[in-house]
């Protein structure tokens, strides 16, 4: 999978020994193969294709004939050239990931597989940092001093079950004094980055058939994991004001659901941080309804420390609390964390057995290192006050392109109202080069509709809010 | 979990301002807490506590008043002194792990995570090489490497969701090369280790309510964990012959499973390896049945290339292989990976999206570079020359200690008949500072009984057998 999007840079070579038309075709059956374009997705009519690629209708029709020949496409009459709906089985060589049998134009997987390769430049709907926000010296430094030292335990044997106890004793310490959440070190269990820690929390603490309230819109990988185990999803909306906590009571009395999972500080995508009295107000709801919580603060590092846990509020009698380092430190080093009571952390350890033996005791023992020297604090200090900078900007170009913001910036992402569809839209930039995450992939229902999710860091190149001002009045 | 199963060098300390009986008391609260002594587990009788550890009855009845009115032991009358059924919650500073629910006396995960504080000196059950077979200059040259290379796809970024794209080249070399398994680098999905792998094909694959073929004797986190998702076990007896095809023909007839999940090559506990003909055998089987196989080829390092691998002859149509590097390499690294077809490759990539997001890439760059030059190769060479040696002299010592084989001795672990109920012969053993691994925990159906598993390369103490010995008699 060494296939990367296509980018403005990426253009399609002239003096290359590979014809135009054979290299356009290329770029279309990777699309399809990486599941940019899935079954069912409807290709750019000749003329906009040879207008966007700045060639010939002639090499644009070769190159549908290649993909038509190849069994990629279909012709429909009257309507244009499609991705096959029961696309053919490539040879091995030749695919890097096979075409869903989902008939989703655009779904979950895609965007996460194509964020993977995305190039920050053109992304303006990543969901990390850019890499050249990171601190690079302060990860290998770490990287180098675990390896220097190296002792056995570190680099010959399974890692302790719940993680290494320097890690785990440094988060117990920056839950407490940091976030006010009472922990201690054998409260905490590490995992592989928050992922893995909502997964055990899904699989150990939930039946299928269970109902669990979201906040609508959410992050996609959560109702994706949650229906794959079985789940009902019950979609709580949240907006400028916070989880309609009306809905919510509503849905609790309707349908006696087990958990509710949330962001409550800096919510992806909304931005969203829960006032006080609204977590007041949740966690009455939850000793009401006899709900556990289970509060993803993947952003904690970008929020200030005062800004309300559900976890310190409950004292994790029925809260527990997911984070991670994947959004301030690295997501290459996959090191996240759940914190809750004593009987639920022995419970999700041995799922942790079961699921992935132990973690890897060198890369958590690098962010304890990183951790105790307040190397981590002091970066997260200077990434936010790049982020506050990056955000203004970023308002400013979208304001200007005539979009709106649905909730307050805040934090690394914005909830942006781009007035048009922005499936559609998202397909006709994936061809100008550019990566953005449409609405639709954080709706609970999955459906289509005019916001987007951008990334104040990566959402900088005047060239592309132009482009999208465009595009809005095209569509 | 800093705390330690006691050894022989774990004594008591005389000179220690703790007294004794505190010492002792604190020791079996910690072994209480670890879960090696689990709910209902009888404890010495004072006379006999106070042999082993060279103390006054005086001392031992002290420590176990302690114990009493700490709520962690009960007095039976005329019976003595047995872990309490529910003991009450311990502070958490003082509790490093809670008390099962389940009353076993000795279930799989205390054997699991009392393995992962095992001193390999005292553990003649472990499940991994000692430490200092393992070639420590190579695995810190290659994390050097890495880190100095550092590239900002293996620092920044999250990996590839199919895993190191280096990784999975060099190891689709060797499955092709040295297995005879026809694979591409894309139908080679990395994993946390070969667990996780055996994991995601068990969401995947499989629905609750399947029935699956399973080797028994075999390894119990594989039963627990497809007996947590729901699964219905079929064991198959697996004996010196290999698994017992009239069994599996009966089986596949009475209860139509989905999946027969086997370790074809140096099974464990037994050490068997299929020969071709068994294999050819079992795959017209599962041809008949439609079944699907998972072959768990955990030991490929420690076997001869040449040993017929299930998937080299179905060409991973019916057949998923999964591999690791704990057992050769290092267990610390957390690298394994299945390969299958590409559809089901697909499949399970995104459920480990679902599941961890991606994996560390880090890691996986780090096996990549011990492979690509030969030095795995070379060191797994070392390894089994140093093993034919330690096997010999561990096999020489069991049958002087009066034990037996049950399957011819190969590979890493022995399967020995003790002539005593081992799961018995475990507590006592623990009580006298070592660890040992009884049949119980390779039974499916959870039947003790008199043998249990060795690993040759720590089962070198003479004074471990003679002891074995010794309690075969009291016994």
């Amino acid at each position: 999978m060494s296939t990367s999007t296509s980018s403005p840079r990426d253009q399609l070579i002239r003096s290359a020994s590979t014809p135009l038309a054979q290299q356009l075709a290329q770029r279309y059956a990777e699309r399809i193969q990486q599941r940019l374009l899935l079954p069912g997705a409807r290709l750019p009519s000749v003329r906009e294709c040879a207008r966007h690629h700045g060639v010939s209708p002639y090499t644009v029709v070769a190159a549908y004939d290649q993909l038509l020949a190849a069994g990629l496409l279909e012709a429909r009459k009257q309507r244009g050239f499609f991705v096959r709906e029961s696309a053919p089985k490539l040879k091995p060589a030749a695919r890097s990931a096979p075409v869903a049998t989902a008939p989703r134009a655009f779904d979950a997987t895609a965007l996460i597989r194509g964020m993977f390769q995305a190039d920050a430049a053109t992304s303006p709907g990543l969901g990390t940092l850019p890499a050249d926000w990171l601190d690079r010296p302060m990860l290998q430094s770490a990287l180098r001093k675990v390896v220097a030292q190296g002792a056995d335990a570190l680099t010959l044997q399974y890692g302790e079950p719940g993680g290494d106890v320097r890690l785990r004793e440094v988060l117990a310490q920056r839950l407490n004094a940091d976030l006010g959440i009472a922990a201690t070190p054998s409260q905490v269990l590490s995992t592989v980055g928050a992922t893995h820690a909502l997964d055990l929390i899904t699989r150990g603490l939930l039946q299928p058939g269970d109902a669990v309230l979201v906040d609508d819109p959410g992050w996609a990988i959560e109702y994706a994991r949650l229906t794959q185990a079985g789940m009902r999803l019950l979609p709580v909306p949240r907006g400028a004001d916070g989880p309609d906590l009306a809905v919510m009571d509503r849905l609790i009395d309707e349908h006696r659901p087990r958990m509710y999972v949330t962001v409550s500080v800096l919510h992806n995508p909304t931005g969203q941080t829960l006032s006080l009295a609204a977590a007041h107000q949740i966690l009455k709801l939850a000793e009401r309804a006899d709900l556990l919580i289970v509060e993803d603060d993947t952003y904690a590092f970008m929020a200030p420390n005062h800004a309300p846990r559900l976890s310190a509020l409950d004292g994790l009698r029925r809260t527990l609390y997911v984070s991670g380092f994947s959004k301030i430190l690295t997501p290459a080093w996959r090191v996240g964390y759940v914190a809750a009571s004593p009987e639920r952390i022995d419970k999700l350890t041995n799922l942790k057995l079961l699921s992935t033996l132990t973690t890897s005791p060198l890369m958590e023992r690098a962010v304890a290192l990183c951790l105790e020297q307040g190397q981590l604090r002091r970066h997260a200090e200077r990434v936010n006050t790049r982020l506050d900078a990056a955000r203004q900007r970023a308002v400013r170009l979208a304001l200007d392109a005539g979009c709106q913001f649905i909730t307050p910036p805040q934090g690394l992402f914005g909830w942006v109202d781009v007035g048009v569809d922005t499936e559609r839209a998202a397909q006709r930039l994936l061809d100008l080069g550019w990566l953005i995450a449409p609405g639709l992939l954080f709706s609970a229902t999955r459906r289509a509709g005019t916001a987007m999710r951008i990334n104040f860091a990566t959402a900088q190149d005047a060239r592309f809010w132009k482009l999208l001002q465009t595009l809005r009045q095209e569509l």
